[in-house]
């Protein structure tokens, strides 16, 4: 799995088998409250440990290769770089996180909490990747990238596996995309099986442009998820699975992705960040319109809002 | 099963088959990183309908019934009325909640929101409890009792039957007590296959001050878990049971309860109110002690915490 192309089934089991242990096997519920009275499957991956599923990724890279000694190196709006911080501390590797500084107070706090050698760069992501990179380049540590990259996918795809072998009977899973990473994995391992859909910010509509105007395209990314689903280009390997596998992206916007956050705390009592929360929106705000008799899940994938809930008030 | 006697196991398999469709089920999971790196099962029952275990009451209570024209009447710290009103609402009843004060304004907003009847009253639980008597005195509307009936036991007990449908494994489950109701249908559902620990704020030891002094003991409550914990007398259905099994109550700071709390928010970002996370604290205060190879299973039975998280900041 030393080239540049998405992961296949059996590295994804394998992905699953190497992180065993060292992720949390987050919970699964059906609920018929969140909308229309219909029953919607969920996987709560915002009880994953540092908040979000971007461990599994983390911990299946660090786990694959010879980590140097210069440790490891990553950028991050927060999410990533918190579980590569995380897995490093748990592997005994050095790690240093660049985190723009838009990230926001919480998801910083988060990072430093890992014991990471954190550098709060200004400006955005790119910002923070640059200095990454930088850093890579300057010291020998390995870079561990937020998305695109073969074990990246892997980690994130065992995600999927988990969900199928808890029982996922929806015949569509709705799935929040920043760069790619997250969907790309569970296309990966589902390599068609079963129907998935790019719910993506219209503020940060990635994935929905790289569709229609190639995969070069860069976009501006902003609004209330920004920090977590704010990539600017999407991830090669996503792009091209997405193309094979006919993966469509449908947009929402601002208000509702708040509309869903504040849903899942009225209904189930989960606080999640925006990020966590837009793959619900797709569903509630009717972006994606499921077909008479068409079954859906909903992946809850992120869970750190700033202000966190024992912020100072 | 009209008379005052705790319910049976078959009384709660049936109670579990009446409230099925009108209550979460909610999601189990096994985590290591509450406690010593020791794995401990969860349930987090916080994740039901209206934010608390009450509702299994509530429905079974509704549906073992005929409800007269006048409807139904509760006095309540508010999870209980937020309970009640729910299920009367959903089953096309009249009800009428007394609350007091205490309870605060996010339980208060909570029972509102259901459509009850809201009637605040200064003073504790024990104020509003009796002005529901009277209101039920007055009008034939027909009382719910938060902890001590049967069906209201055989509607609790129904959690953890779910739990072991569920592969509940571990010897003991630690599970707060305030009235008892809950503790009280799980010992009337495992009758002492398993074993189960009480476990009460210092501020609030209802069932630890009866075991000692006898059933009739009123003591004062209070501390931050007091407006779902603080019932001053505990439910004879309950005392009967913890005698016969002998069941026996551990006490918790409410500086043990805050730090539970904020443990389920840092490694499983569940934000839940003080007593969802008291059976939690009894573990990581020393207060409950395993013997050696003994395995635990902590109940989350509450999320409404004050402010919430949405509240005006």
């Amino acid at each position: 799995m030393s080239d540049f192309r998405p992961p296949s089934p059996e590295d994804i089991r394998a992905a699953a088998n190497r992180i065993l242990g060292h992720v949390q096997r987050t919970p699964v519920l059906t609920t018929s409250r969140l909308w229309q009275g219909k029953p919607i499957e969920i996987k709560l991956e915002n009880l994953q440990s540092t908040g979000s599923f971007k461990l599994r990724g983390a911990f299946n890279s660090l786990l694959s290769v010879d980590v140097p000694a210069a440790g490891v190196v990553a950028a991050s709006g927060g999410n990533h770089g918190a579980a590569v911080g995380f897995a490093a501390r748990a592997l005994g590797h050095p790690a240093r996180i660049f985190v723009p500084e838009y990230a926001g107070p919480t998801k910083i706090e988060l990072v430093r909490s890992t014991g990471a050698d954190l550098v709060v760069v200004p400006g955005t992501y790119a910002d923070a990747l640059a200095a990454a990179q930088t850093h890579e380049a300057n010291t020998g540590a390995m870079q561990i990238h937020a998305y695109d990259a073969p074990m990246t996918l892997a980690g994130q795809g065992a995600l999927m596996l988990e969900w199928e072998e808890q029982g996922l009977e929806a015949d569509t899973v709705l799935i929040a995309v920043g760069g790619g990473g997250l969907i790309g994995g569970a296309m990966a391992w589902t390599q068609g099986r079963r129907k998935i859909v790019a719910v993506e910010p219209e503020l940060a509509p990635t994935l929905h442009a790289a569709l229609s105007q190639g995969h070069q395209t860069v976009v501006s990314v902003g609004g209330i998820a920004a920090n977590a689903l704010g990539a600017s280009r999407i991830g090669r390997l996503c792009y091209d699975l997405a193309v094979s596998q006919g993966v469509t992206s449908v947009l929402v916007s601002d208000a509702d992705i708040a509309a869903a956050q504040r849903l899942l705390w009225q209904e189930l009592r989960q606080f999640v960040e925006p990020a966590g929360a837009t793959a619900l929106a797709a569903l509630i705000s009717g972006a994606y319109v499921l077909e008479p008799g068409e079954t859906v899940a909903v992946l809850v994938c992120g869970a750190n809002p700033d202000p966190g809930p024992f912020a100072e008030r």
